[in-house]
Order: structure tokens, then C-alpha cells, then sequence
């Protein structure tokens, strides 16, 4: 029985050293060496190989080394195989202070301040306390409802929705499509934090847009997948969003020559909102293995229906 | 028996409506207007007039609007008159706001993803996990606390030094100039809230920031007065510091022309980080001046020795 890492190499070497000390037993391949092709019970890595079942005809476990499991073509793997996204502590860590940080900047008006920095402009603007802004997170999963709770002390407005809804301590939940024009509605600040399925997939659209108040902003910490480039552009023009804040492209790196670069109501940063921890995502790989091992249900195994 | 208001036009007709409805009995000025000037027994304002104890010989209390008095010169006022900042709650909710979001940025690079972004870059930066990056604040007074408050669920490694030291739940406290080294020499990012006095002026200079690790960050919301611009302007150019975040300077507005403006390593904002709400300061006069009528100690009264 041996493990296979397939992905960032100065992670690789790093979960090498951890395992052999954690798991002395259980050989840790890093990729393209993969040893015995047969004795692959575990995958580890962002982008399988291709021919999957034919490399390593006896997996028992694909995991993912991050929180999304997009990456992966659902249709390409065997039906029985168990998919399990990266739950671990620092992938929250770093959401959390990326949201927080967009959400303050956009309260605050930092980017309409650096502007005026630009043009030599000492000018205040109208201060708005935080109990009158609206801060939505659409997608409550454990990453969505962590930015909630960040969020919380600094004494926002606070609203989350979600497909199926969600129960979150004194903060109004909305469920469903048939919710979430009312969501829309009181959301000065949305931060995307859904899965990308095919159910969610250029969710961020005009006909959204549209729905939030005239001048709200954007923080879209999801996938690229999820925004319609075109219709954020429009809508920026026509004043019905004032800026965005992306962490997420499609495709990523970004092309050269994209209006987003240059955009100045577009603050762009390159998919670094979350990062795997390669101390705490080792660790909690390696209880994830001992669960299976000993036949325990492994946390973060993905439901092939809703695709999260 | 009456009281004056000498400060932005805009919160005194806010303010008079309030007092109108809380406290009807007491005559509410609106300087340059004063009516009769043996009544004023309440002075609040920011700069006060020239001549102040021939404006109002019978003056009982002078109230600053903001949470500093630093506007204030003592040796102009009566030594027997007391001086009472402004405590109310909206100017801790700005300040918390206004840090954390300087301290996120730096933490998360964000001034040098807007650089990149405008080279049409797409480059991830090293990921340092909270534990690691070490946040230190000047000045423990209500402010310098409630920043460390809401910075601790973040992860931070934090400390806070002040003149002479203060008790913080969990978090390491230097005190006094014989500690001050140790704690610049552990201090990765510098959050200055100290209050402006002779003491404290020119603060932020050549040897503090040598203390620093290099490559160290720092948020100024203090005063103006705390900087040494030239030093800051070396240091960011050793490379002794990488970054500053100025909400406040030294003169205000900033002069044309000063190289503040267009340092790509400084973040200028025009003394935002900080409001005084209307209704909540409002409030907060208003149970001030009930304790003063009641012989009841104020909130906020200033010590001159210490000038805060």
C-alpha cells in the first residue's frame, strides 16, 4: 500500500519528511516517481493524471490538496471512488483574513482613497457606520460561515445564503433561489464563497448584479467560473456595482492584455485569498488516512450529487 | 447657564436637534454665534477661540470633540479648567476598522498585488501563517486595547507597549523607554495609537525604526506629529521598513508636491481612520455634562501632566 503526491513540489518535500515520521509505514511517492503502480491506495494531488484508473487501477482515495474540487472532471473518474476536499485549519486562516481585509477596505473606501492619493486629494468622504452596511456571504459552508463570524465583531449588518439554507447564531440565513433576489436586495458588499458546480457556474451575472442595491461592491473569493467577465464590466460602467475585488480568474494566470488588470474599480490579486498550510494540511491528511484505515468515514468526502 | 459649539457645521445642526430633545434647558450655540457670554459655562470644540477666558470668563468645562487634545496649548488655559476628550464609542469602531484593515494589507501583501496588478503580474508571494507575523501597538489606552481585541481572533502574534505598561488578558505588555527596544526588536508590523504630547512628539524616527526587524511595516494613526518624515522617507528607501500606512501628517492637509503623496510604499489617507459619530458623541456629552451638574466625575478628563 503506498500514497502518491501529485502537485507543488516544496509542499511535496515537505509532506515527505512529515510522513516519514507520522507514517513510516505507508510509502510517500512524490510525482512523476510513483514505485509500484499496483500498490497506489492514495492519490494526493490538483490536477489528476491523465487515464487515472489505468496509472493506478487499485486507488481507494482521491484527495484534493485544496478546498475545491473543481479541478476534477467527475464524469473521468470511477463512480465508487471517494473524493475528499482539504478541510484543514489554514485554508479558513487565510479566507477569513483575505474577506475581512476586502470587506474593511471596501467600508472604509480605501481604493476610492488611494486614488485620490494619486491626484494629490486630501478629501474625506461620508463615513457609514458598520451596524448600517450589509455584508452578504453567499455559500455557507465551513469557509463561508468562519468570514461570518470574523466579520461579526466589527458590527456589520450580516446575512449569509446558501442552497439549502443554514442555521447561523443571530445572523439572517436565506435559502434557495427563491431567497435570494430578498438576499440581493440588502447586500451592500457580496462575497462569493460558493462551490463551482454546474449549478453555480457564471452565478455572478447581471441578472445578480441587477438584484444588489445600485453602487454595491463585489468580493468574489470563489472560482472564476463563477463570474460572467462581460456583465461585470457592465456593470461597473454603469455604476450599478462601484468596484470588485477578485481573487479568482478564469483563466488564471489572467491573459495579458485583459480589461480587469487596468480596470480601476478592479482590485485583482492572483488566487492567493486561501493557502493550504503544508504543516497543518499534512496533519490533517494524515488523520483522514488513519480514519480510513481503520474504516472510519474520512472528513471532507464530497458528495458526487451536489458536487461539494 | 449655556454651552457653545465650535466645530463642523454639518454634526452641529445634528447636534442641536438632540440637544433640543435630551437636555431642553440648556441654550445650545452654534459659534460664531454665542449669545450671552457671562452663560457659557460649556465649551465643546476643536480648536477653541483666541482669547478664550475673555470669550467666556465663566467657563466650566472645555470638551474636546475628537478623542485627542493634542490641539489644545495648555499654558493658554486656565489651570483650573477641565479638559475632557471625546470617548464615545464610534471613534474605537473606526479605529478597529481602520487597523485591522492596515494590518490585513500588510500581512497579506495587498499593496504590492495592486502593484503587480497594474504590471499585469500574476505572482504569489510567500504565505506567512498569523502565528508568525508579529503585531505590536503603541499606546494602550481605549483605542490601542480595542485594536488588540479585535486583532487576537486573527492569530496574530501580539504585544503592546505604552509609558507604563497595562495589564493585557494573554498578551505581552512592554512598559516604559527601558522596554521599548525589546519590543520594537519582536514587532513585525508597528500600529502607533500613542497620544501626542512633548513627549511622545517626533516619536517615529531614525532610532526607533532601527529597533525594527528589517523590512518591518508601520500604521500610523496616531498624529502628525509623531513622525519624522525624512527619517521615513530613509528607511523605506534602506529597506529598514517596507511599507507605511499614514492616516494622519504634519501639516494637515498634506502640502502639494511632498513626496508622501506619490511614495509607492506609502499608503496616505486624510485623517479618516477615526469619526466621531454624531448621535453616539452626541450621547456621550450629553450623560458627561448630566455628571458634571450632578458633581459627578466626567468620562474622559484629561490629566495635564501626562496631556492625555
Amino acid at each position: 500500500v503506498s500514497l502518491v503526491y501529485k502537485s507543488e513540489a516544496t509542499r511535496g518535500e515537505i509532506w515527505r519528511e512529515i510522513f516519514a515520521r507520522e507514517m513510516p509505514d505507508l510509502p510517500f511517492h512524490v510525482w512523476p516517481e510513483v514505485g509500484d503502480r499496483a500498490s497506489v491506495r492514495y492519490l494526493v494531488c490538483w490536477v489528476p493524471p491523465e487515464n487515472l484508473t489505468e496509472q493506478f487501477p487499485n486507488l481507494d482515495v482521491l484527495f484534493s490538496v485544496g478546498a475545491g474540487v473543481d479541478q476534477f472532471d467527475f464524469s473521468t473518474l470511477p463512480a465508487d471512488l471517494p473524493v475528499v476536499r482539504m478541510t484543514e485549519e489554514g485554508i479558513a486562516e487565510g479566507m477569513v483574513q483575505y474577506a475581512t481585509m476586502a470587506v474593511l477596505a471596501l467600508h472604509r473606501d480605501l481604493f476610492v482613497y488611494q486614488s485620490q492619493q494619486r491626484k494629490e486629494a486630501w478629501r474625506t468622504l461620508p463615513h457609514m457606520p458598520a451596524g448600517q452596511r450589509r455584508v452578504g456571504v453567499m455559500g455557507l459552508g465551513m469557509l463561508g460561515k468562519r468570514v461570518l463570524e470574523q466579520l461579526r465583531p466589527f458590527g456589520f449588518d450580516l446575512a449569509g445564503w446558501s442552497r439549502s439554507g443554514c442555521d447561523l447564531d443571530g445572523i439572517d440565513s436565506y435559502a434557495g433561489a427563491e431567497q435570494l433576489p430578498a438576499f440581493l436586495a440588502r447586500t451592500d458588499i457580496l462575497i462569493c464563497l460558493l462551490p463551482l458546480t454546474e449549478e453555480t457556474r457564471g452565478v455572478l451575472d447581471r441578472d445578480l448584479f441587477a438584484c444588489l442595491p445600485v453602487g454595491a461592491a463585489l468580493i468574489n473569493v470563489g472560482r472564476g467560473g463563477h463570474l460572467n467577465q462581460d456583465n461585470l464590466l457592465h456593470a461597473l460602467a454603469s455604476g450599478q456595482l462601484r468596484h470588485a475585488v477578485l481573487d479568482v480568474c478564469d483563466p488564471e494566470p489572467l491573459t495579458q492584455g485583459h480589461p480587469f488588470w487596468s480596470h480601476p474599480h478592479i482590485t485583482l490579486t492572483p488566487h492567493i485569498a486561501s493557502v493550504t498550510h503544508a504543516q497543518t494540511g499534512a496533519q490533517t491528511l494524515i488523520e483522514n488516512l488513519r480514519r480510513h484505515q481503520r474504516g472510519e468515514g474520512m472528513v471532507g468526502v464530497v458528495n458526487r450529487q451536489s458536487g461539494y
